[in-house]
């Protein structure tokens, strides 16, 4: 086993250069490099042993050379991509780290990674009986993101009509089991038979529809919703947006995550439909989890015992081994994924 | 002149037939009816002689049989049109109004109208330092629409950049000089010359464009928002619209008042970059200005006083005589309007 001080081999996942459209595969390519296993003197910055990374929507932005998201750092041609995850220190200069701590955060698609920038690092109070690997999903960026977006921005009140798209990925099999916590009516679109399934009967969706089986979006919404829609989780954009318009009720809120179906569009899709948010008084809002942090203590506190009472449930997608990262990332523009996608690279 | 008992003539706009896309002057007819000067006995109902009568782009959604914005009563081929009017009460049902009484409200497009529905009928404390017709506009909806829109919606800080799109009209005009009290950087866009030239030279704006001579509005936009803008107030739609949004700042908002070029399109135009909305943290929020009435006498004590000191002035399209009010109303649509557009039906 590896000790601290110790030059070590280190697999990565190198991004080889800016991409345009939808990121492939052979846009990383894994190499071994060798590290250190010590922090540089003087240092404050933390050197981990990666144990899950995150595959995540926005690490595509990273990819790219043209403005997207802010206050992000994208990747370099030639380095490892990186993207949230959950090490074990193993070295630490910084004061509220330790060897042996479990952290969570932004870290590198390798083996190990000396962390420099640690103000989002998160110490992970770890009990056996809540997955560790939750860390990069429903207790981590994905559950901070539909915290913020379900309490803080959208607050859907009981007996509100909730609809979420991509309602079984990361972020929207939280939100669905908030709503019905909370007392709403939820329906949840995912783009497969086996993901409606899984929202009805394991998530326990009021009603959840294929959205590739749809050739009417608005029907579809008319169908599960006579009543109109008070509240939408936005993740998809496009089309699915434009008939959620025609379908919102008066004072509707729309919380705007991402619109990952048009992320990789030429030229996005024209949403027609926008009048509604003037003819019902309709609220639009962005918004991101990094605003949120100073609640994820409130946060664990009320997700954890729900998870431990097995009234939350969460899907997880785990690829194993680095090697087989680039294929789960890619994987989430298309919607091979089910539920939250990330790979396993030790064991824990 | 007329008393109450009297039956007189009562001379009125009718409305022809449903309207399908830009209402027409021969939409709307002129007729002589008669009318009995007195409220039936026992009714709460008020009798007014109507003076000044507003023209509002939402007038155009009562004309249609399909669904518009909620809450409002349509027109009925055959009977008058109505709209906001200020009028004089002639005689009253109503324990609240008694002959004499100037009110503002919802009346009839004719010289006498019988007001049934008394909800919404304000009474006005006249002074003449305060021109009447100003409760057809600044002091009545419109002005309501500019001051829920400003203070309650977007709020605007001091030195923040705000944008204002149809900004020479009835709402633009007034939250334009908001927007110059708070202490704000301002731009409006309008459709001529002269229409820029008052916002320049008379309304105090900090910069404004004629939205017909900007090949790339996006490049208009980054002219006179080197560093953005924060808040933008939206009349318009479309087009510009979608070159606002690439020129928002994070946690800029949009407040939706209307979107007047996408009324009466058979289709409208597909809006590209609502992703920023997800990327910068955006609020784009619809509004009425039927939700703030409570506010009516705190939005009277702050701009009464404006107004007697001149440091809001207010620019009025006075159309002579019912006669003129169907080409008045028509011409809202193609922005012939400058300012406020209103119709004088009698003297004070």
């Amino acid at each position: 086993m590896a000790r601290v001080g110790d030059e070590v081999s280190n697999k990565q996942v190198i991004f080889r250069d800016y991409v345009a459209g939808f990121p492939k595969e052979s846009d990383m390519y894994l190499t071994t490099a060798t590290i250190k296993l010590k922090v540089p003197q003087g240092s404050k910055a933390v050197l981990v042993k990666n144990v899950y990374l995150s595959c995540d929507p926005l690490m595509q932005f990273f990819m790219r050379d043209v403005e997207g998201p802010d206050g992000y750092n994208y990747y370099t041609p030639g380095s490892p991509i990186f993207g949230y995850g959950v090490g074990k220190v193993l070295d630490s200069g910084h004061p509220e780290f330790k060897a042996g701590d479990l952290v969570w955060g932004m870290t590198g698609w390798e083996e190990y990674s000396l962390i420099t920038k640690t103000e989002g690092l998160i110490k992970i109070k770890h009990t056996d009986d809540v997955p560790l690997s939750y860390y990069t999903g429903i207790l981590g960026m994905a559950g901070m993101t539909a915290y913020a977006g379900f309490y803080e921005v959208a607050a859907p009140k009981k007996g509100e009509y909730v609809f979420i798209s991509a309602a079984s990925g990361a972020v929207g099999q939280l939100i669905g089991q908030f709503a019905k916590l909370t007392g709403c009516y939820v329906v949840g679109s995912a783009g497969s038979k086996e993901k409606v399934d899984l929202l009805k009967n394991k998530l326990g969706f009021d009603e959840a529809f294929n959205y590739k089986e749809e050739h009417d979006l608005n029907a579809a919404l008319k169908r599960c919703f006579p009543h109109g829609i008070d509240v939408y989780f936005e993740h998809v954009g496009g089309k699915l947006l434009d008939a959620v318009l025609l379908n919102m009720r008066h004072y509707g809120r729309i919380a705007v995550c991402g619109m990952i179906s048009q992320y990789n569009l030429h030229e996005p899709e024209g949403i027609k439909n926008l009048m509604e948010i003037g003819f019902k008084w309709i609220r639009m809002q962005g918004y991101t989890h990094r605003n949120y942090y100073h609640l994820y203590p409130k946060f664990l506190d009320l997700v954890l015992p729900y998870i431990r009472q097995k009234k939350i449930v969460y899907v997880e997608d785990i690829a194993q081994g680095l090697e087989s990262g680039p294929a789960a990332l890619v994987g989430l523009f298309t919607g091979r994924n089910f539920g939250k996608q990330l790979v396993a690279v030790a064991p824990e």
